[in-house]
């Protein structure tokens, strides 16, 4: 197997044989989306970074890897022994990718990137930030015949329906509000090509990628028709009559370049240049038939907010989660009574253990992040067998994990006190439950944004000059990933939350090489009350599992917060309860107990 | 004197008489101020309605107001026997003024305003409002014609220095420093056409408007010339020594237009829509020599920051202020155990008997606001003698005033207990004082905007469904404008927070009929510490002057707060001692004594 150094040394040498005097590979597909199928999983074979976020750029003479806050201990390293320089993203000091290229190429110069994989707005960026600078973007794939042991094979999974008892509507009435929105937008038509928006619009669903439960396809979508880009041979009987019943087409998934460039007939469509490949979106420009109206794609927004017929399945997909939670943490204890070695790449077996016999479960939503003690403090952090650790019976032990079942998604962290604990750890663990309350009792009027609740969370540990480098929470699909927007908690976000937005509330405390920290539950935006001031909404927890209260330096809440514990933890009782046997019950009834000063 | 509506129908006639079928009135002038001199309150002469922000729009059979939540109660009192609908600004259901006349207005109709009062950006939002619609926009001066009483004179007062000792930079001084910024953004010159830009860039003050220590005057600044369009004969002989020395050309103030048109520099001009009247905005795309580089007027981030010397300045300032209001209290205590009868607008006399005396006072810097009981649910209530309310041994008075001094500007409101309380009157005081000390003891991380801080004062009156209907706090000139930007704490603001800027933190409950609560105190924006997670700001309160402790529910503070308060009551005991007599020491310390549970 080739180094990282050797596999930069290949990519230069195809980069300067095709006339480039940069390139830049991302962590993305031709959907844009966040967890990619192997066959797009380029930059972590270049550059060995394995987390989900990154950005590798090389010059004849350097090269560089972006990523963010959750990744920095990891890249750090994974990188080491590399020729790589590790960009810590938003930190002082550090270029962005495209400042950093305006400033390694000279005038004239050319960069080459795979515009199939690069988003329209990508691109638009870095053109910025070459400013006056005369730099040549050359669309141009380096990675396969660099690809050493063979690239991986485009994911072909069978397709299946999620049915309309759990998704509330049919793919038509879907397209119908997606026709309407055009039209409010002067839109005829809409190009989707996003993995999560293609899902949800169709109910169709697939297992192209690990924790992902979507096939990959584009849908076309006018006032008069649908088009599905899909390779018909994946989809079974039951799934091309329902696309038949919902009068949605199948053209094959290798056609949607084409059909595009061929198109005559006159449209004016809708497109986001942040869904849009730079390479899809030559052809909307290039085609004379089309108008490019610009504007965030509507899907997003749509399926942001959860319909009744969702929200009562979420709730009880959440139940069934809540039960397997339980039962995993009821195995956690017996087995450290009883003094079994567990380490923490047992931690997900466990979990799969007791997620996958509840009914609908159809697998993880994620890869279960379990760690103990200081590698907590790695945010995504992965447990590897050679190199995991033993469960002791003193600090914590950060467990992350999610399920995909037919009635929802779910995501939840909790971490556990396996013993003695230090003041110092108890004080970090209360502070981050201060930050979750502080978000999980919000009340506010509408209007509001994630950038404008954020804060509610991060206060309490800012109080004490600490910072979690990461969104307070992010949007959840619907057997869709487990990161969806438009909607997240994060200083910059500017989507109005309203009720059915779903959102995860998951502060936490990383100190590298010490602690991590995070108690992660998914909250329900619903309406709390109307007055003369106007509509004022909060959220409701729909993640039921007791939050270890062990750890809790009582005198440290405030007495709403004392309140808003003991309520959450009641309320995960009564909910529980019903599909918990005796034994199971008196447990919980144990870890529920209200707190008193 | 004509009724408002015989106002409103002679305007009419004019704006039929010049081919008009709708006008706008919006309270402004040629520099888009938000305090305007006699000459350019059309509105409030054709309206009746006194408010400090309003538009009024005609059509021929329709007429409209729209203010903002501040001013509802008063607007529905002034208009009341009118013709003129109100509009409630961002409440449910009220239309914008540009989607009205876009609804009143016909496909190839024109609607009348004044180019000089109406900024590019306004103008801009009307004409996306009117859409698809073709709407002629006629810039034309309905309101000279139409002044019955006589339109008031454009002010002249004389100009004076503000000297360099308060200020800290000359006035080449911050030109050279707009020339960097200008060279950053690739422009070569400016067009300051705001007041307070125009004031701290020359360090020249003037009394054209009341309250507000500004000259009407225009600067434009290119690489190697700066031109202060003013009537010179208005200017001393140290003004125009200051100015000659400091390389600024003096035009005349009319003058401003012609020389715009008649300039064939080849320049590129950074203008910003907002601050640039559509007037002015047609010389500057009209004259080919001239290059427009939109973007915002540099100068208000500039004179945003505070330098070290504005904030000693300042801070001497509120000392002075502070004194003064001790004397006002303890004479309002007097008066009313004398059995004194007191009114409300006795109020304003009393605080300017106690500011005019202090060193480099030159004046108030707005309206005092005294409001007794109900009186003070309208934000911005102005006494009148025939009307104002008597003080009695109950209920609340809010009072809300400032002053300007030559060491700085001050805003201050306190809202006194003045005897029996109900239980319901001092929930409401403590909530207003936890939105108060939510602000005040926040600590938050570099980047963060008003939009993202709001919500730490909003949220503990929006835990009971109560809002305020306006900004938690503005910015404060320095002696300058009370309401200075660009920074303020609104969730739509996005202007990241830095050390020097200072701003108000001013929550409150206005329950109509009933009570009027606010505590403002003014804020300096600090760095807090330095950790490895980033620089955390904060702030110090630079309002030196007791929060009334008598009406609070100590139970209903967190020990935070409870800390808070004790520690900013000592701060203020401690900075006022120096500057008061044994009497007033003692009294002061009584008002300081630390609060118990």
């Amino acid at each position: 197997m080739l180094s990282t150094n050797e596999k930069l040394a290949r990519l230069r040498g195809t980069m300067k044989a095709c006339g480039a005097d940069a390139c830049l590979i991302p962590s993305s597909d031709p959907h844009l989306s966040e967890y990619l199928p192997g066959h797009w999983q380029a930059r972590s074979y270049f550059s060995g970074f394995t987390g989900s976020a990154g950005t590798l750029a090389l010059t004849d003479g350097e090269s560089a890897l972006w990523t963010d806050g959750r990744y920095f201990i990891q890249a750090e390293r994974q990188l080491s022994g590399s020729e790589i320089q590790l960009m810590r993203m938003a930190q002082p000091g550090v270029p962005t990718v495209g400042a950093w290229l305006a400033d390694k190429l000279q005038d004239g110069q050319t960069l080459a990137l795979d515009g199939q994989v690069n988003s329209q707005a990508f691109v638009r960026s870095l053109q910025k930030a070459f400013g006056s600078k005369n730099i040549t973007i050359k669309d141009v794939d380096l990675v396969t015949p660099n690809w050493q042991e063979g690239r991986p094979a485009i994911p072909a999974s069978q397709g299946y329906l999620h049915p309309v008892e759990y998704t509330g509507l049919s793919a038509a009435q879907k397209l119908d509000q997606v026709r309407e929105l055009l039209r409010q937008k002067g839109a005829t038509s809409l190009l989707v090509t996003r993995l999560d928006s293609a899902a949800w619009l169709t109910n169709l669903r697939a297992a192209d990628i690990e924790y992902n439960p979507f096939a990959l396809c584009y849908v076309f979508v006018s006032q008069d028709a649908a088009l599905l880009f899909i390779d018909a041979s994946r989809l079974p009987a039951d799934v091309l009559a329902m696309l038949r019943d919902n009068n949605i087409e199948v053209r094959g998934y290798g056609e949607i370049r084409s059909w595009l460039r061929r198109n005559d007939q006159a449209q004016t469509i809708l497109a986001d240049p942040a869904s849009v490949s730079y390479a899809l979106w030559q052809e909307l420009e290039t085609n004379p038939a089309f108008t490019i109206v610009e504007g965030e794609e509507p899907v997003q927004a749509l399926k942001g907010v959860k319909n009744p017929t969702e929200i009562a399945s979420l709730k009880n997909a959440h139940q069934k989660d809540g039960a397997a939670m339980v039962r995993f943490q009821m195995e956690l204890e017996k087995r450290m009574e009883a003094g079994q070695r567990t380490t923490e790449c047992d931690i997900a077996a466990m979990l799969r253990n007791v997620r996958f016999v509840q009914p609908a479960c159809i697998g993880e939503s994620f890869g279960t992040i379990a760690a103990y003690g200081g590698n907590a403090a790695m945010m995504h952090y992965s447990a590897q067998p050679a190199t995991c650790a033993v469960l002791a019976k003193k600090g914590f032990l950060l467990v992350d994990s999610g399920a995909q079942y037919l009635d929802g998604t779910t995501d939840i962290t909790r971490t556990y006190a396996m013993g003695e604990l230090t003041d110092q750890e108890k004080t970090w663990y209360t502070l981050v439950l201060k930050s979750h309350i502080g978000m999980a009792r919000a009340v506010f009027l509408e209007g509001c944004t994630g950038g404008n609740l954020d804060i509610l969370a991060r206060s309490a540990v800012w109080q004490h000059g600490i910072d979690y480098r990461c969104g307070t929470g992010h949007g959840v699909g619907f057997l869709g990933g487990v990161h969806e927007g438009p909607q997240n908690l994060r200083i910059t976000n500017n989507v109005k939350f309203v009720p059915g937005m779903t959102i995860t509330d998951e502060p936490g405390i990383y100190e590298e090489g010490q602690v991590g920290i995070r108690i992660e539950n998914e909250l329900l935006c619903v309406e709390k009350m109307q007055t003369e001031y106007g509509r004022f909404f909060g959220f409701e927890p729909i993640t039921y599992c007791p939050i270890d209260t062990a750890p809790v330096v009582v005198s440290m809440l405030t007495d709403e917060e004392l309140t808003w514990l003991n309520d959450y933890h009641a309320m995960v009782e009564k909910t529980l309860a019903p599909l918990l046997n005796k034994e199971e019950q008196t447990w919980l009834a144990a870890k529920c107990a209200p707190l008193t000063r």
